[in-house]
C-alpha cells in the first residue's frame, strides 16, 4: 500500500506587470513547484520570488521550460529540430538553477510546459530530447513523464533519473491520454471529484476513464493545476483525503 | 617578475541565422571567453557550440550578461533597479552554467557587457549589483574588474573572488579610465602597439595614458577584442611578445 | 466658457493571456483611447479588439508608444538616440494604424507612454523627437502635450498639431509638472476630488497645486488612469459633473 | 509578347549590430523591394533605411511578414490561429507601411516570409488568412500568390489585388511546386541558368521542372534572392537579357 505521494504544480507564471495564478496560497498544498523560466512566462524577478517562496515553504523546485513564445503562452506548437529544442532546455534549466543555487536549492525535476509538453506525451523523439537536456544538465534531475506514455520509454532509453506523473484534475482517455482541453469538461473543477481521482490513483494504481475504463498507472506525482478557479479548494480536499488515507506528500525526487 | 597573464575576448555573440566575430579564430589565441547569455546577442545554441568550441581548445568560459537589449546590442543604457539587475545578471549565469555543466566545466567568471559594463567602471552601486549577483551565483564564480576602478572596491566590499582587469588594445585616461570610444583611435589597431601595451602592462604594471601618464596597474587579466578587423593579428603579436618575455597565458581563475 | 473637452485613458495593455485594465467598462466613459503599440505592452490581438472596441463605443483611437521593453511595462528609462526613438514611434503608430485602417478609422492622436512620457514632460529634445515622428507619421496626427510643459514648445517648433494635457487625477507641482508617484497621495483615488479637479481645470482654467498655487492651464483633454481600483468610479463621476456643467465629451481631434 | 515584368527581391534582414545581405548593391536591379517588419528579421532603423533606399532608387516597397520568430528567422513553423495570424500580418504590414508614408510612398505589395509562405504555397486555409490581412490592410495592396498554386486561388476568394509569382533561381518541380531546399541544387546560383530561366518563363509563359516537363505560368513578377553568393551576378545578368527582349522591369502594381 503506497505510503506517499507527490503534488506538483505550475508555479511562476507572472511577467513583469502582469499578473498570473495564486502562487502564493497554491505553494501552501504542493510539494514540487514547476517554475517557468523566462521563455513562455516568468520572468528573473518572478523566478527569484517563486524559488525564495518554494524554499519557505519546504517546496522542491523543478524547471518548467516551454517553448519561445511568450506572445502564445508556450502553447503554440513550433517546429524545432532536436538540437535547438535541447539547447533551448538547457538554457531554462540553466537560468532557474542559478536561483535555486542562490537560496540553496538544486533543481529537483524538469516538465516540459503547454505544446511542448503536449508533443512529448504522444511524440518519443520529443520525449527524448528533453530526456536528453535532462540527463545532460545534471545526473540527480529528475525527468517528469506522463505515466503510462512514449515519455517513459524516453526516460529509458536515454537513461534519466524520472517519475510518472498522473492528473488529479484532469479527464482521461481509455488509453491513458489526456482527453484534449478542446473538449468541454476535460478539466475537472469538482474538488470532491478530483480527490476522488487523486486518491483512485494512488491507493489503486488506476485512473478511470471518461467511459469507464480502469487505466492502471504507477503514480510518483500528482499534477494539479494552480490557476483554474477553484483550484485552492481542490487542492484542499486532495490533502484533506491524503491525510485521512495515512498518505504523506512528498517532493518526488526524494 | 609576473610570469602569466590572462587573455579574454568576447565571445558567442551570433544570434539565430546572424554570424559575428571570429570565434573559431580567436579562440586559438585567448586563455578566457567571455560568453553572450542571449540577452544582448547569443542564444542557446551558440552557447552550446562556443561552449564546446572552449572546450575543445582548453579555453575557461565565464558569462558575459548584459541589458535586455537585443535591439541595441546591451549597448543602451536601461535605468533597472539593483534587485532587476542581480536577477538579470544570475539568470544569464544560470543560462550559460546549464551549458558548461553539459561539457563538464564550470563558469570561470561573469564580466558585464556593454552598456552596463560601462556603468560598472564609474558606478559603485552597479559594481556592487554585479558582485553580489556573482557573490549569490557561486563561491569559485571570479568578478572581472577593471582595474583600479570602483569595480575593485564593490568586489572587496561584498567579499568576492575578483581579478584586475587591463585593456590591451584601448587607450587609457590619466585617471585610468577607458578614453571614449567616441574619440576617434581609442581603439589600438596597430597590433606591434597594441602588444607593447599589454607587455608594459604585464612586465612594468603600469599602462601608458594618452598623455604620457603612467597609470600604475596590477593585471589579472588583458582584454581584447575580437571583433576589430585586425583582432587575430594583434592576438597573434600579443601571444608573440608575451612568449619571448616567457609570460605564460593561464585563464584567470586557475 | 469651454462647452467641450476631451478625456482620454490608457487601453489596450493586455498582453498574451494576461489581462491588464477594464477597458471594456472604461471604453463607456471616454472620447480618446491610447492604445499601447506591443513594445511595453499590447499585441496585435489585443490591439485588434481595442480597436474593435473602440469603434463600437465612438471612441477615437490613438497611439500609446513606448520603449522596447516589455519586461519592465515601458517604466526603466533608455538612452536611445533621437533616430532610433524616431524609428521606434514610426514604427509603432504604423503598427496600430494598421488595425484603425481595417476598422474605418484613422489614428487620431499620439501620447508617449510610461518614462518615455516622462523623459518627454521635461526634456524638450526627447518631446520634439516624438513630435517630428509625428509630423512624419501624417498632418493630420494629434501630438498629445503635457499642458504648459516644454512638449508645447515641441509642438510649435516642429510644427505639428498638438493638443494640451490635463490630469484629473494627479496632484500637481506648483511649478506645473506632475508631483512623482513615489511620493505616496500623488494619484488622486478619490472620485470626488478628481471630477472637482477636472471641473475646476475645464471650466476656470487651472488646477491647484499641492500647495494650494492655482496654477494655469489650458486644457483640451484631460487624462484619467483606467487602472486605478476606483477608475470606473471617477470617471463616472466626472462625466456627471461635467453633464451638469453641460460640458460635452467629445474626441480631441474633431 | 510580354513587354514588361516586375524583379522581387527580399530585402531589410539586417537587425541591430547584425548585418545581412547587399541590400545597397541589390536595389539598383529590382523594381520590388519585400521588406522585413521586425519580426523575423529587421528593426525600425533597417526598416527606414530600406525603405529610403528603395525610394531613392526608384524600387516599389512592400511587406515581407513573417512568423514571431526573430530566433529563427521566421523559418520555423508555428501553429498560429487564423485570427492569430491575420492579426500580426496587419501589424507588421502596418508598421512598415509608417516608414513608407513618411517618404511619400505606399505599401504597393505583401509577401510572406519563411515557413509561413512554404505553408501559404500548399495550405489555401493559410493563403486566405494572408490574402484576407491583405485586403483588410487596404485596396490598393497587392497579395503576392506563387504562380499556379492555391494562393491564386485564395487571392480569388477572398477578393483581393494579386500577381503571380515566379522564382528565377528555384527548381521546379512537375506540378509547379519549388522543389525543397533540402535538396541540393535546388536554387540555381549559375547566372546564365537563371537568366535563360527568368526569359523563358516571361517570354515562353513556362518553366522547366527539374525532370523537363515545361510547367505553365503567368508570370507577374520574378524572385530573385539578394542573400545567395552570386546575387549581384545573377541579377545583372538577368536584367541584360531583358534588356536584350526589350522587356522592361517595372514594380507589379503599377
Amino acid at each position: 500500500m503506497p505510503t506517499r505521494i507527490d503534488l506538483n504544480c505550475d508555479m511562476g507564471e507572472s511577467f513583469g506587470v502582469y499578473k498570473l495564478g495564486r502562487d502564493k496560497e497554491v505553494m501552501d498544498y504542493i510539494s514540487s513547484a514547476n517554475i517557468a523560466c523566462g521563455w513562455h512566462a516568468g520572468d528573473p524577478l518572478v523566478m527569484e520570488e517563486t524559488v525564495r517562496l518554494a524554499k519557505e515553504k519546504g517546496v522542491a523546485v523543478g524547471a518548467h521550460p516551454g517553448y519561445p513564445d511568450l506572445l502564445g503562452f508556450g502553447r503554440r506548437r513550433m517546429d524545432l529540430s532536436p538540437s535547438e529544442m535541447e539547447a533551448y532546455l538547457l538554457y531554462q534549466m540553466g537560468a532557474l538553477s542559478a536561483f535555486a543555487k542562490a537560496y540553496g536549492l538544486q533543481l529537483q525535476h524538469v516538465k516540459a510546459h503547454g505544446a511542448l509538453g503536449n508533443l512529448a506525451f504522444v511524440d518519443l523523439e520529443t520525449s527524448k530530447t528533453i530526456a536528453r537536456a535532462a540527463a545532460r544538465f545534471s545526473k540527480e534531475i529528475v525527468f517528469v513523464a506522463l505515466a503510462g506514455s512514449v515519455m517513459v520509454q524516453a526516460a529509458k532509453e536515454v537513461g534519466v533519473r524520472y517519475v510518472e506523473e498522473v492528473y488529479a484534475d484532469r479527464v482521461y482517455n481509455p488509453d491513458g491520454t489526456l482527453q484534449s482541453r478542446k473538449i468541454a469538461g476535460s478539466v475537472i473543477h469538482d474538488p470532491e471529484k478530483a480527490a476522488k481521482q487523486a486518491l483512485t490513483i494512488v491507493q489503486e494504481g488506476y485512473v478511470v476513464a471518461h467511459d469507464g475504463t480502469k487505466v492502471k498507472v504507477k503514480p510518483d506525482t500528482l499534477c494539479v493545476h494552480g490557476d483554474t478557479p477553484g483550484a485552492i479548494a481542490i487542492l484542499q480536499k486532495i490533502r484533506e483525503e491524503l491525510k485521512k488515507a495515512s498518505i504523506a506528500v512528498k517532493p518526488m525526487g526524494q
